[in-house]
């Protein structure tokens, strides 16, 4: 039998999850079949089997990858001094999921893998794991971020560091649905709309 | 035949509107099928089809009776004048929507038929038109409050109302997001975390 490259290996484990990730966008989770995916990548079962045992593997390697990305670029963004404010952050963050592509899917294609996920980890407790530790991973990043904006001053002291991060992480997820349903959210709107609503004062506070 | 009383007629209606409810939150709209609603009511064929034609007549009802909620909760808080900041009207907006219960469903079952709403949009023509009437009507009343935020001074000036205004409805779709995938969201949550954003200065602002 013939060695096959790692590079090999790579790049056809990436052409399947790419191929799954378009029939899931296009059809839904539960719509799409083993077969659907073999006939969108192109290859036989025995091929697409070495890789993936099935559909929930290959929704949950999507979205382990997801995670992968988003940690990066917070990491990224996270890594400047003084932290960068919500509406510059969550745009930088934001802007790398909306610009994400699946190579083969349209702008909204990728959003809508998003909202798949989801909804599939409302029967599937390994991709709900899965997404879980990806949120509550968002949600302690966030805090320490927001632990700084208090401390420097940035932000009132009196509001419970936890809270504002999952406002943060659900306007973000509320665009991914946007993009996913509506496709035409682009990072200006998010980073517009949070700076407006930075500049107003609640009314218990004015 | 006997006569039917009109409101013989809307409790059976409603009967089985939350009968398929409770089954697409807990096992996905494909999942489904019109025997596990009769099943759920424990009614015949005959008498559910009387109302509707299938499971999309079902999901579509479902969802147009949330926004007919959604919309008589935003009138009902916008006819206050002043105008009720974001983090008070968001907060009693969404508390409608976050309380709202499944008859026999849990904490999260309504939130789960949300998400479930916006994955079948994906592939339902009706059902997404009108989700989108829906996401419209919203992002139009939040638009004419943030104008009077910043015509009142309440807000800046420079940033366009209606990216305020899909901020806005993000943050509500992300928390009703949160809630379907973890069941603990409060409106204090909702509340604070804007609260704390308003009290912050954008970095380009200061």
């Amino acid at each position: 039998m013939a060695r096959v490259s790692q590079e090999h290996l790579d790049a056809r484990r990436r052409q399947i999850l790419d191929g799954a990730a378009r029939c899931f966008a296009r059809n839904g989770f539960h719509a799409t079949s083993m077969q659907d995916v073999l006939t969108e990548v192109g290859l036989s079962a025995g091929a697409v089997y070495r890789y993936f045992s099935g559909k929930e593997e290959l929704i949950a390697a999507n979205a382990a990858e997801a995670f992968t990305k988003i940690r990066a670029a917070f990491a990224e963004a996270a890594d400047t001094t003084p932290p960068p404010t919500p509406d510059v952050l969550l745009g930088h963050v934001l802007g790398h999921v909306l610009q994400e592509e699946i190579p083969g899917g349209d702008r909204q294609a990728y959003a809508r893998l998003i909202l798949q996920v989801w909804s599939e980890t409302l029967r599937n407790e390994e991709l709900f794991q899965t997404l879980s530790d990806g949120y509550h991973g968002m949600r302690a990043a966030w805090g320490l971020l927001v632990d700084a904006y208090r401390e420097s001053g940035m932000m009132a002291a009196d509001v419970p560091a936890d809270r504002v991060a999952r406002t943060l992480i659900a306007t973000a997820q509320g665009y991914i649905a946007q993009q996913a349903l509506f496709g035409d959210v682009r990072v200006e709107v998010v980073q517009d709309g949070l700076r407006g609503l930075m500049s107003m004062r609640s009314q218990s506070a004015s």
